[in-house]
């Protein structure tokens, strides 16, 4: 029986022996490995943390002490020590297994939910200051990734440390993925800082506490090392020691023994503390160490080659790889144009223009808001920026969207890829409010593509439009349709008869439920239901002309969406027949009022929530009294 | 004849003598307080930059050159070098006066519009990278005041300057509103770095562009004043030099001829630079300087004593005093309840919770989403928070609101003071697009009162709801309705009627707008149209029982909302009505979807648009055929 099967919570962690230690290390790593080569997800960033994981539920009580992951989708290791090994495991991120993030409905562990980047200081101060205020006496540990301080949000918290909590620890896991070079450019102005008197002041704290410390006693020759890697210590410090922590590191991440250490002095710490800790992503798999990008979020692979397992059908493009092959097609003749990520390059399919032309690419870190308004700032000046960004994430740059790009109906396009479901990461990946967010903006065009040629019809077209565009479309593969050598431009506010009605019913869908509405009329035609398809290609402007006829020689409309029914593409079907006096009935199909989890497929929670044909079909026949 | 009115534009200003800059400065400062002391405005902080604006103009050529202001509040001085001095901006803020804020569509010397704050550095940023991808020589000068580095978008653009730009000028206008803390503390550890071969090499860069400098020559002994002042330039300079900025400052933000001295040099540096300027807010006008709060943003008021001079009814509370002093009144029976504003506290109200129990009071910064993430903290741990937040700043913490808050459904009320217009800031500071923005979240319960005491019990109602609520209320006066000594709940989701229908038209109306259906609905009896009317309290959730009920009963509903028409609350009830299959004729009456634009007061812009009594009238008139 393995040392991680019988781990029902942190206090057996607290129990192992030093050598019982390195055996659950590698036992975890094995796990994680076999969950995620199976079920993909986050392998990298948990391999990385297994350690510090083991360290921290040592060192700390959970669900007392509050551990708030940022992003988490490092916290599979502490699902695993916190109870949640077995079977939910080993269908993480499927119908029925664990959440792939922090999740305070599934475990009085997860002190906090995330999924986006950027919040775990500002939600761990909250937890911290409210701990003082009601007098107790917990500790508030805020887990960060380097690219964690990449995000405006993180700088806002830094910010109020200070004044928000008395005790507090960051954990900076430092996988240099992102500030390496600020802490380089540090290093080279503070390397005098050794003879600051603030180095004498932590030493000698360090010190008697680690005299007073069996574990300090036990670590060999640990008073040296410290002497001798206290020069390290401020390297990089002065940016937080600015802000009124207190900086330990870097130490090395994957020491238990290490981490116990210093954890504990964090501890004991009677203020705030940083402790920088340097892990290697991917540590025990080598095809993630040679390729972290790709197995940061992995698909299944195979553990031995690091290749792809899930059948993929190579003539089928990904909606990503679609629009990113085609804004190269149109960069490579127009140097005005320039591609956009928040730290995203190859999930938005910006990795081609990156790879090919370079000097017409930027990646500004985990900064939507950045993102946003330096495209509009580019856009200003004569440059038509394409900034990609998913849809979930655009949440952060609504703001950015109104008041920089929509205000000053400035030509930027948005490519929001992930629009609709995000099926297994879950409930903060899934991007099913962008139309609502963004169609109350004056001057914005949202559309969506029926297919990959016309996403890359759209993208052209908006680039050239002159108008700020929101272009949406969904993770994954496209429809497998032909498409042209180049683009070309489509009209705005313009939808598409698919299926002329015939005065019964006409189903207008958006985006990727077009090709669900047109199977809907096929069977609803065979069931005796004659049903128009209209592909409605935009949220916003609204083919007006075409609607009011529509409503007018027929029984019945349908509007088909992947997006939530409050407030999207039905809505303003809606807003539209309210405002012409027309009484057709109007059946509004798309994702219920509700946080949708995650699940092992689109399909599966289509057919859960009522979007899958067969729901479709029977959702029609019902409103038309059959 | 004065200075001022000679100049029709920048080059006007660069062919004044030193003696005539001075005259000009103090004639900027008459113009200014004469405008705003009957207009109202931003006095303090164009006051505070009469004299680098001077110099701005002097040193660069705009529109060639782009100079882009942070939130904007403080470009009054810039309109009248670049020629926007008499009539409209006599009229400053009012209808077909000059916007108070920077605006592209006014001047081709507005390089980029603001309102919000933290915007400028990544807006200048895309400038300055568009340049560069162009082939462009202008300057590019971005002007942040102190408070803006509270933002999380300056620091995401702070982190990509180095990137993505070659020239670059960043001043930092710093008037000790908000960074001064963090200087201080930086001034603690970096007294050494005099001793950095940083320093050298910049001084003899410097004392080299001096020599051969007319400005350099004639600043008497300015050699040694640089000797001298350069310790305190390097001070704060890490920061900014970690981020790829040479450093120069502090220096006296209101010497002109040092000012352009610093400037020609920032002009000639190949590499991104920030130029740190310390100014006095206010300066010149005494009360201004006495309380810089208040003259951040003043109403109209006595140039001598600083008193306001509109007239105010003393018996009728604002809104957010409303609110301000209810909180005061629940946190004192309930220490478990906290305000927390992102650097608001007089605007929201919450001036008086911070006066009052400050150990249960939070001002976190311009950090919208801070605020937001750390309230979700906070309500995690057993506080109940209440984050007071414009309605137009909270676009910035939509994604916070879906993710930390909804998502979790954590109990935190959001104040959303400013919904509907801010008649003489204009579009950038309207809150008309909130409901559509939030209305799509799961969990979200979103109200508005009718009047100033059920404010009170929707706080109340809110606080204890054990549920994210959003609470919309407008700028301004209340109704005038005796207050109750303590607030009681309310339900949740549920209307109340004012004037029981008849089956003719039945009008549910959103907040303020209540007040408006009431007289609409007596001279509609008057003309012979019979109208119920609702106060609705919920956008969401809706009262769908009653409006059931109503549908059923009445010919029309009509809805009215101080918010867009695309989105809001009557889309809302559109929904409710096509999933019920219920063709009762809808009207729905809100602002178009346009964006609004500044106007002298909100009946002056409602008059414009449609959502004056009278205009309502008709509306309702026609829409019965009448």
């Amino acid at each position: 029986m393995s040392i991680l099967s019988k781990i029902q919570g942190p206090d057996d962690v607290k129990k192992l022996s030093k050598q019982d230690l390195k055996v659950l290390a590698q036992e975890i790593r094995e796990e994680i490995i076999s969950v995620t080569s199976k079920n993909g997800g986050h392998v990298g960033p948990n391999l990385g943390v297994v350690e510090l994981c083991i360290a921290l539920h040592r060192v700390f009580s959970t669900p007392k002490d509050k551990i708030v992951f940022d992003v988490s989708h490092q916290s599979y290791v502490h699902k695993l020590l916190t109870g949640r090994n077995g079977e939910k495991f080993k269908n993480l991120r499927k119908t029925g297994g664990y959440c792939g993030f922090c999740n305070r409905a599934e475990s009085p562990h997860d002190a906090f939910g995330a999924g986006h980047a950027g919040t775990a200081l500002s939600a761990a101060l909250g937890l911290a200051a409210a701990r003082d205020m009601l007098g107790g006496d917990e500790n508030v540990i805020a887990v960060l990734g380097d690219a964690a301080l990449t995000n405006g949000i993180s700088f806002e918290a830094l910010n109020n440390i200070e004044s928000s909590a008395k005790k507090f620890i960051l954990v900076l896991n430092d996988n240099k993925m992102s500030i390496s070079k600020n802490v380089g450019a540090l290093s080279k102005y503070f390397n005098d800082l050794i003879t600051n008197p603030i180095y004498t002041r932590l030493y000698s704290d360090l010190e008697s506490f680690l005299k007073k410390s069996s574990v300090g006693r036990t670590v060999k020759g640990f008073g040296k090392k410290v002497m001798h890697e206290t020069k390290d210590f401020f390297m990089g410090s002065s940016m937080f020691e600015k802000y009124g922590l207190r900086y330990l590191g870097p130490i090395d991440g994957h020491n238990i023994d290490l981490l116990e250490t210093y954890l504990n002095f964090c501890k004991n710490s009677p203020e705030p503390v940083i402790l920088h800790i340097v892990t290697e992503k991917g540590r025990g798999l080598p095809c993630a160490i040679k390729n972290p990008e790709k197995f940061h979020g992995a698909s299944p692979y195979n553990v031995l080659t690091g290749e792809n397992t899930e059948h993929v059908d190579p003539t089928i493009p990904l909606y990503q790889d679609a629009m990113g092959k085609t804004l190269v097609k149109i960069a490579r003749k127009d140097k005005t144009v320039v591609g956009i990520t928040a730290a995203m390059s190859a999930g938005t399919g910006l990795c081609h223009i990156k790879n090919e032309l370079p000097d017409q690419f930027f990646d500004v870190g985990i900064a939507e808001e950045h993102a946003a308004v330096f495209s509009a700032g580019m856009a200003a000046r004569g440059i038509k920026p394409v900034a990609a960004i998913y849809s979930s994430f655009m949440q952060r740059a609504v703001d950015c969207a109104m008041h920089d790009v929509c205000l000053q109906n400035l030509p930027v396009t948005f490519c929001m890829d992930r629009a609709g479901l995000s099926a297994q990461d879950g409930a903060t990946h899934h991007g099913l409010f962008d139309i609502a967010m963004l169609r109350c903006l004056p001057n914005a065009n949202i559309m969506q593509p029926s297919n990959e040629d016309e996403l890359a019809d759209m993208l052209y077209t908006s680039i050239y439009s002159g108008k700020p565009c929101f272009i949406r479309y969904p993770r994954g593969k496209g429809e497998g349709v032909k498409m042209k050598d180049f683009p070309q431009k489509i009209e705005i506010g313009k939808a598409q008869v698919l299926v002329e009605p015939e005065g019964e019913v006409v189903i207008w869908a958006l985006g990727n439920m077009v090709s669900v509405a047109k199977q809907a009329a096929e069977i609803l035609k065979e069931k005796g239901v004659s049903a128009g398809v209209v592909n409605a290609r935009f949220a916003k402007p609204l083919d007006v002309e075409l609607l009011k006829k529509h409503a007018l020689s027929n029984k019945r409309i349908v509007t088909i969406e992947d997006h939530s029914i409050r407030g999207g593409f039905g809505s303003a079907v809606a807003e539209f027949l309210v405002e012409n006096k027309i009484e057709t009935p109007l059946e509004i199909i798309g994702w219920k009022d509700e946080f949708i989890p995650h699940g092992s497929s689109v399909n599966v929670l289509r057919g859960q929530y009522g979007l899958d044909t067969a729901s479709v079909v029977d959702r029609i026949l019902k409103a038309c009294g059959k």
